[in-house]
């Protein structure tokens, strides 16, 4: 297979495909087919997500795929953001519509007339749900499997609150939350203010969650954005005051994507494929059996997969043999399983396993009795090794910048002082063909503009998807 | 609320609204926003499917929405049945596209092209996958929510094999699969086969599972449907055999959606509300506390609540203040949760709870240690008791008739001899208002045809949704 630091754009077409998570070969560019191995790869990304958002008080609902343009139209800076990447309904059966409706591209259109007929007063704020659907875009760039797609596999959380302050509370919230989730992917990132002329649009502000991929260029895997009153007060989503009066709720979104899954294989894998984090693996360990002539390890084998299925341990049986073992191991480590236990005669005998870990190190040789604790504590091992693996390919592709001349041909995120212009934020594009990403929230300093000397703050530069 | 036997269109109505299940004011007829109650149930229900299908090696896939004219076109019949009720997309952006695209009836135009790539050999057969999604329909007539509508919740499975015998013995184990599901939503239900007019366009044959509302309309809430090779032939869908030649595969589908969450609140639910079948209820217990000015109830609730959880049981704790105990227990009862424990001063002191079930009973007084234990028998219990009043109500909608005379007014499901033409079951229509359901597939007996005489069999007849 292909050389992942070397051609990674042509290792990431070929390992989404051999791996078994999406099929492209669908005859609507940019429409892929998700696969069974990818498709649980997601589910279970999404399932780290409602573990986090649930406690929290957010409700899941679903909303319909149509906005009508009259919805879409109520913030106009919001349809104009959207108007040329939308797909519209035109016609149902043979008639022509009286109105023409959108595939929503994201849904503050959709759900914020009915917001306003939830919300009445104090007592129904704050109000968050979130919802886990597709949403669609007329994508006219190329488009790349999980990164750049016309049916997009969306997460997004909508809150109102009675107080901007209360606003600002939830986008610290926001913070926390994905702050686990990046955990749990084992996924670096920094928050970049995104500049106000690449805002979510209707935005007061919108921070991202930008990492980077081994080919070097940076990937916004989440958003999170401040609306302020901005929603509210088109779309007439109010409470009654004590005073008796009526004041615009306050409102936030948190949308995440299937880039997490991309930034998931680009960033864990290796010049073998995939490797996943044991949060998001479809197959945390799987089990393969070494034919023998003088023992049948089957039996041994089956109760071990039980064992391990009921410790909660998502684990696969491999006992095809008309396959050596050697082809079964490139295989399962091809698609990124964390851990490899292999029953041959020898551990049948012993009443052991071998255990092989995906990241790298020597085969353990483990007892049978401590197979599932070994087994959880090898995962929980995996997961660090990723995130370490991760936090360094991140470092290695962060630098400081103090000049112009020193960030040409920069690679990754390329931080520098930056005086917040759209005119110096040019310079940088044109002369450097680096697109802002904006301030980076985590640096508080004052350092000159690195285009035009004057006071500015840290932010953070690259070519991105 | 309604009287739900008087008046059941209302009844319904009302309650999918104030139970918090399904929101339509959204301002697209047909489509309605799933509030939180709802979507938990439906849901559970995937979930009951789920369980069902994943282990026999049936694979969750996901499929884009959209789909081209070109290939819908390929099966003339199917595109045929649906042209007059999909919903098109001719614009993206600004621009004209060149293609229109359907979204979604249902996916066989969209799967059967991947399916000629994907089926090679006898290894890749039989194929089995199954998606959840939503599909659309250009819904002209009056919409209901969960029942006829715009946009659908939709389980369908889709296989293929190397024989008809094979693709017939999965319609076996498709009527294995839907005992298991109808036993955890508690539903009865006849099995018919449609007649050759009213079957799935490009099928073989059409099975469909027909239950019966209390308003003495049938629904029918599940259909398979054996394609034989008439899908295989115009998608070309086929695999090398052993001597060389190839043969087309046969295949098969299986289609469930949110009518089944309709039908679980129209049988089961009583004049003060709904009752949720146990695996189907997104609270399957609640803890209401009675507030006590002698002793603080809530850490003692708070421990139960924690214990329950711990057990497995979903499980809600109301410890809201601002409203009477009696309020409280109308509203869970209005939700159809089917367990309620109260916890007073008296449970506190006594070191016990107090349980009521809402399928009716005597309030009984449960020592603490026996908790988990009682709750889960009696949500057994509960499970039973609906079982066994939805079977009594759809005996008594379900009747064997001999003359036509006899069957005029017939509620419910009318059984009665036919002999299969399509001119005597539009006799049926037109004198009596009955829609022919087809045959029923658990009768055998020669009997003759209540309109022309000859030899028949048993087949049902509706009034239908």
């Amino acid at each position: 297979m292909e050389n992942r630091k070397e051609n990674f754009s042509e290792w990431y077409n070929e390992i989404v495909d051999i791996a078994g998570l999406s099929d492209k070969r669908y005859p609507i560019k940019g429409m892929n087919v998700w696969m069974p191995y990818g498709l649980k790869a997601m589910q279970n990304i999404d399932g780290i997500i409602r573990k986090n958002v649930d406690p929290l008080d957010f409700q899941e609902v679903s909303f319909p795929v149509l906005i009508t343009r009259d919805q879409l139209s109520v913030e106009f800076e919001h349809v104009k953001g959207f108007e040329n990447e939308v797909y519209w309904v035109t016609r149902g059966g043979m008639e022509q519509l009286d109105v023409e409706m959108a595939l929503r591209p994201t849904s503050e259109a959709a759900m914020y007339g009915m917001f306003s007929l939830w919300v009445r007063s104090h007592a129904d704020l704050p109000l968050r749900i979130y919802q886990i659907v597709s949403v669609y875009r007329y994508e006219t760039k190329h488009t790349r499997t999980f990164i750049r797609i016309r049916e997009i596999h969306f997460f997004e959380a909508h809150t109102a609150h009675d107080t901007y302050e209360d606003a600002e509370r939830q986008m610290d919230q926001y913070r926390e939350i994905w702050k686990k989730i990046s955990h749990d992917l084992c996924l670096p990132y920094i928050i970049d203010q995104r500049p106000d002329w690449d805002k979510f649009p209707g935005a007061m502000y919108t921070l991202a969650f930008d990492t980077v991929l081994p080919g070097g260029r940076s990937l916004q895997i989440g958003t999170i954005h401040q609306y302020g009153t901005n929603f509210s007060r088109n779309y007439d989503i109010k409470y009654l005051k004590d005073d008796g009066t009526h004041e615009y709720a306050s409102q936030t979104t948190f949308g995440l994507s299937e880039r997490l899954l991309a930034a998931v294989v680009g960033i864990h894998g290796d010049d073998q494929g995939l490797i996943f984090p044991p949060a998001v693996a479809p197959v945390q360990a799987v089990i393969v059996t070494i034919p023998s002539k003088s023992v049948d390890v089957l039996p041994y084998a089956r109760s071990i997969f039980e064992e391990m299925k009921a410790a909660g341990i998502r684990t696969s049986l491999d006992t095809r043999d008309n396959y050596t073992p050697g082809f079964k191991y490139n295989e399962w480590e091809m698609k990124g399983v964390p851990l490899r236990l292999e029953i041959g005669e020898k551990e049948v005998s012993g009443n052991r396993v071998t255990i092989s870990v995906r990241t790298g190190g020597k085969r353990r040789q483990i007892p049978r009795s401590e197979i599932a604790g070994t087994v959880k504590s090898l995962l929980d091992e995996v997961a660090e090794k990723l995130r370490a693996n991760a936090d360094a390919h991140f470092r290695s592709l962060s630098r400081k910048y103090s000049s112009l001349e020193e960030m040409r041909g920069a690679q990754g995120l390329a931080l520098a002082g930056w005086c917040g212009s759209k005119e110096c934020s040019s310079v940088i594009e044109e002369k450097l063909e680096l697109g802002t990403l904006g301030f980076n929230r985590d640096s508080d300093e004052t350092v000159k503009c690195i285009v035009c000397g004057k006071d500015g703050k840290i932010a953070a530069f690259s070519r991105s998807y």
